[in-house]
């Protein structure tokens, strides 16, 4: 069996529900050969490995340790679900600290046992803020530590091919920008719906026997920005394979394929100042280099509004010292 | 992006653990393109199917039905681990017998919807006597329907890989036939552990310098009967990405790709009488073709006494009027 790379790529959170897919992902899909799969819950873990060598991959080396130093070093890819959930009580803010610190430390670990990482994927929630924290510490080049930022706009693309009843490759061009979660920036301009602009379905033109209005545009980004929380009310719980796959897909985007959706990419210029986001990004062998999204004026009047919510995470993070002062940044990395 | 079919692949019991990460690996690993996906659990199997919309799978067709018709309709491949599990209290007897119910109603809902299938993976336990149900009332030829066999062998390859500290593929040749469970035969002859024969190493023979007595091949081959035990202790819950991606090989061996591990085929001859269980078997379009195993006069004892406990299990499911008695097994379906 072939795959596109046999270098290293640690898995972190390897013994919860999105690792463990991803560590399969990885392999069954002929991304990745050598996985080494890392969680603190070494019981677990082991399960999860032992059910991968169940899988018998052929020609795959996959490891596991819950040893971080051992696990990261000599990695050359790192993809972490590796946060804690939240919790019965927790509020928002709770979470975005504690992750904020685990993600601290994934940096300083990055920095002593993998400092010539290739590409680090950071998906726990607020993936905006782990993923920025993770750069600071980590002291890698900004486009070498992405997040995960696609899920919002496939479930743009899949909300709006269940409308219209098509499907869901046909309807492109869907992309959500800025912060994750409800202060995302859907970018209208660009969706075309079997080749139909979203403006002209709007303004009444139909597309396999059915129109959509203005009110219908609005219950789909709500349901849009509300995605995640359906899953967890189907299912209970919450999203994993969907988190999981798109994260193959960017690495495989790394590693040369195209890759169509947005990333987290780290923003200091053109208004943006230190901050992580989603974005159009080009991936490949240098990471993930952003560039502006074109869009109407209310689009990027939508994009400024989300970054500002997202100066103000950033800052609290800062000041739960979690973060540097930005006049520290270029210290604590010297290639930021 | 391209798929080894595009015709439709029903997922039975996709709701569930199996069967999800079953219609994400058949797509992400370019299997198939057009998955439906069935479960009587209507709310969590729009949530699993949502997921997989939110993966944003390129020229995806995956659909979700809890109407059993729909859902075979115009099926040519058929993937199911929609039993039930065992609960608190149930004995392995009831297991079977309430099991060997739901393939009963599965076969004939493929001769109602799906006469033409032309691959039917059966995944859940004990499989031998439901994918032998599944297939005696859908009246397929015997070699359109199978079940899942590879675990065992993958388990006993996987276990001696770490005995050795040798990469997985390195073992070669590990095959377990006749029954699924701890009436397994496990195969001696065959097995080479990096270019070494498994009695070479039993008689001295060091490899990467670590030798193997007797007992500890004892061990080993308990260790593999218990398999799934382990994984249950191990994670809490048992065994579903092993099944969910070896059913995923199994039908990329149909499609024309190299399947190398034993798999269910319906015995008729050669001493074996009307019987379904792990055999050699070459998977090509024309579905699952059984031939002989070779091995030791002790290996062939092991498979005929594995086969007598399969006859005892088949015939209580007769007597349970699951089955119908042997002599009308031709009448119900006539390829048999």
């Amino acid at each position: 069996m072939s795959y596109l790379t046999n270098e290293k790529v640690t898995v972190l959170g390897a013994a919860g529900a999105i690792g463990s897919n991803l560590a399969q992902t990885l392999v069954a899909s002929g991304t990745a050969s050598q996985v080494c799969m890392y969680d603190p819950f070494a019981q677990g873990l082991e399960g999860a490995a032992e059910e991968l060598y169940h899988c018998g991959f052929p020609d795959a080396d996959i490891t596991w340790s819950a040893d971080i130093a051992e696990s990261l070093s000599g990695s050359s890819y790192v993809i972490t679900s590796g946060g804690a959930p939240r919790k019965e009580g927790m509020t928002r803010e709770d979470l975005r600290r504690d992750n904020a610190e685990i993600a601290k430390q994934l940096g300083i670990d990055i920095k002593e046992n993998c400092p010539d990482a290739k590409f680090v994927i950071v998906i726990f929630n607020p993936a905006d803020i782990t993923g920025l924290t993770t750069l600071v510490h980590s002291g890698l080049p900004s486009t070498r530590v992405s997040t995960l930022a696609a899920l919002d706009s496939t479930r743009l693309q899949s909300a709006l091919a269940q409308h219209f009843g098509i499907l869901q490759s046909k309807v492109t061009g869907c992309r959500t920008y800025g912060g994750h979660g409800e202060q995302m920036a859907v970018f209208q301009g660009g969706i075309q719906i079997d080749g139909v602009g979203l403006s002209d379905a709007l303004g009444g033109q139909e597309v396999n026997g059915k129109g959509m209005s203005e009110d219908e545009w609005k219950d789909i980004q709500e349901k849009v920005t509300q995605g995640g929380t359906r899953i967890i009310q189907l299912r209970g719980r919450s999203s994993f394979q969907s988190p999981s796959q798109q994260s193959v897909f960017m690495l495989r985007g790394v590693l040369g394929e195209p890759y169509e959706w947005p990333s987290g990419c780290y923003l200091n210029g053109d208004g943006f100042e230190k901050i992580m986001m989603a974005m159009p990004a080009r991936l490949s062998d240098a990471g993930a280099e952003w560039s502006l999204p074109e869009g109407s004026d209310t689009d990027i009047a939508a994009l400024r509004s989300s970054y500002d919510h997202l100066v103000a995470l950033r800052d609290q993070t800062i000041g739960d010292g979690i973060l540097p002062p930005l006049s520290e940044w270029s210290i604590v990395n010297p290639n930021l």
